[in-house]
């Protein structure tokens, strides 16, 4: 495809996403809820489909050499076919963000005052080779009243048609327009660009995916962007923890899942717990079979290896965690300031004082106390699925479910009133 | 001053304020109420020196030939510095933000969930020559936990520094750094367009000023904006509208103040409304010295003027405005959609199922029923003062007061608490 016509292609998208989007802004919640159940069955239904489309996929992706952890993303099964399935469910039967009452007040004026909830307009998702994000994705747009235009990774190509297909039946049995949930139909990668720029017909961009995509869109983006930055998870173990406490959740936060951004890669131990309770944290992580690159004291520990300057605040997104000792929960702030990306820290501790210093000193996105960091996730959260997880402060901010791809409006009610 | 020195001054600033920000963010709540009470009351007693500032800007802006509405938004007295000074010790009194619980809920997994209020970090606003705009959005971000780069009109040079010395003897007495409430110190343009890069510096930017700024600002900006068009305001007088109210609001709407952002700019009248009441509405305006550029059969009423195409969708800021008969509410949404700028709407009917639908179907960041739109203000909203008005979707919309500063994060309870 020619750039001008990529340019083109995309205006006619935008051009009717932005129609799609006045629609559904004021669109009864039951229809949007018929549609995702409707979904729902179409993809029960259609397994067979989507999983020769995924084989497809499979097979470009394996002659394009790519990695297995990337191809473990791009792999779909039943068991994968039926979470897209529970989630479209799961956010069928949420509670509509629309047209909520967020607040409302009284003014001396005579005025009454609504802020209500309202959807954003259109969406733009741009993501990686995990086919579930179509599902997801176009849900929760459509949930919270917005138009979607989807953009997967070249390499869930086929997958991400077959699944969009089912979200269109869904559409299509509610009788909500089909340009509420669009795909691009190219793999040619200035449709990417063109999205960045089209200001006009996109509100929002949700890039979903790893360091690359993310940097082109920060840099290239005149849309706005909900900023989903690399999830660099601290864990620290303060003096007043609790030792079995702290040791099922260090092992929990790392070694659950590898490959998630609210994985831990960073271990930071109060060398007041250390003086307590010796290596034990990280014998643990040694023994689940983790790496752990430890600096100074901790490097004595047999088993580590020495920890090189960056890794600390590095993403590994495998059975590898850097490790350090620190000075009590003000070390332990100031190196995640330094080191952290917003995302999500965790401190171990019972004391209560320590904890709130972690709560208020820390702005994260998340950050928890005596839990794993393997919680930050939108399901986990109850939002029924996430479109990703905003590392930014700019309107959303941590999982992103329907709720936060809403914006409010004032409804103002006088009485003939006039201004003095 | 040469490129590269403002572009060295800014980033120092830049480093400041990010410096400032980290302290602010978790400052006691009565301390930045002492600074502003302080604040109010060095600008009481600066009041010589902030006329003598005032009065070298205005001759500065005589001698640039600034229009009558320039220099009197420019102009200082004892009356508006009084003002200033309410609007000061009223954004003091309000309750702080920060640290607000917004929601908190449990989950099945034992995690108790609270999400609250947070600074956004470093505000840049920049403004034209209304010097008030210094103790305003200074004091507000203050109150909400930002630190602020102000960056005025070159013509309100000196008055905003004579106000930004009171705020500063304000951070002073309570013992705040400096930093917190910084003011560009040259009239440089460049300074501008380095602003609106410094996204390791900038959170977001507020431009608050005529179309050329906001129009820089919107295709300059790396760094998040919230959007500050033009306030087209339209008032819709429905069939089913109470005559007395709507004689009264229409001319309030129009007439109170014709040089704020809320002013109506565009009447539109159902002809069920016409045909029962007739000119009245117009007759109205003319009678105040309004000149009404009418369209169609409205043309005909003695004293109007024509309309040009351009009338509709046009910010008059001035006693004119555009007049046009349509087809009940639905004529009025279509016309709105289509010239609005997504500011403050105004229906005027007794009807319920009328208002609620111009009320669902139109998507301004202010809809009002039987008020006037000159109530889209901060301060009429209850927020003690406002920084401006957002018509953007994104994070703030409509009045932006010191809770619209803010972002939140998610702080979460476990108890070991591990993810299966």
């Amino acid at each position: 495809m020619g750039e001008g016509d990529v340019k083109g292609l995309m205006r006619q998208i935008g051009e009717r996403a932005r129609a799609a989007a006045v629609e559904l802004s004021c669109t009864d919640p039951a229809r949007k809820q018929e549609a995702l159940f409707a979904a729902a069955e179409a993809l029960m239904d259609s397994r067979p489909a989507i999983l020769a489309a995924n084989a497809e996929d499979l097979a470009y992706g394996a002659a394009k050499g790519l990695s297995p952890a990337m191809m473990d993303r791009l792999k779909l099964d039943d068991g994968r076919i039926a979470a897209m399935v529970e989630g479209l469910r799961s956010v069928a039967a949420q509670k509509d963000p629309v047209g909520e009452v967020i607040a409302e007040w009284d003014r001396p004026s005579g005025l009454h005052i609504r802020r209500v909830r309202t959807p954003l307009g259109v969406v733009g998702v741009i993501y990686e080779s995990r086919p579930n994000v179509t599902a997801d994705a176009g849900a929760l747009c459509l949930k919270s009243g917005n138009a979607v235009i989807l953009r997967g990774g070249s390499e869930s190509f086929h997958s991400s048609g077959a699944i969009h297909a089912c979200l269109q039946d869904g559409l299509r049995a509610a009788g909500l327009p089909q340009d509420a949930i669009q795909r691009v139909p190219t793999r040619d990668r200035a449709a990417v660009a063109e999205m960045l720029r089209m200001v006009e017909f996109i509100d929002v961009i949700v890039p979903r995916g790893g360091k690359g995509l993310v940097g082109l869109v920060q840099s290239e983006a005149r849309v706005p962007v909900f900023a989903h930055l690399e999830g660099i998870c601290h864990v620290y173990a303060d003096g007043d923890a609790d030792l079995e406490k702290a040791r099922r959740v260090v092992l929990n936060a790392k070694t659950r899942r590898t490959g998630i951004c609210g994985a831990a890669e960073c271990l930071l131990i109060d060398r007041a717990f250390f003086a307590r309770h010796g290596a034990v944290l990280v014998t643990d992580l040694l023994a689940a079979g983790v790496e752990v690159r430890a600096e100074g004291e901790l490097a004595q520990i047999p088993g580590t290896v020495p920890a090189r300057p960056d890794d600390f605040g590095h993403e590994f997104l495998d059975m590898i965690i850097a490790a350090k000792l620190v000075d009590g929960v003000d070390g332990a702030i100031a190196h995640i300031r330094r080191f952290g990306s917003s995302h999500t820290e965790s401190i171990l501790t019972e004391n209560d004082a320590v904890a709130d210093r972690f709560f208020r000193q820390l702005d994260s996105a998340i950050l928890m106390r005596n839990a794993s960091t393997q919680f930050a996730d939108g399901g986990e959260f109850g939002m029924g699925a996430e479109i990703g997880i905003a590392t930014g402060k700019m309107h959303a901010r941590g999982p992103v479910g329907a709720e936060q791809l809403t914006s409010f409006k004032y409804l103002v009610e006088g009485d003939g009133t006039i201004r003095a």
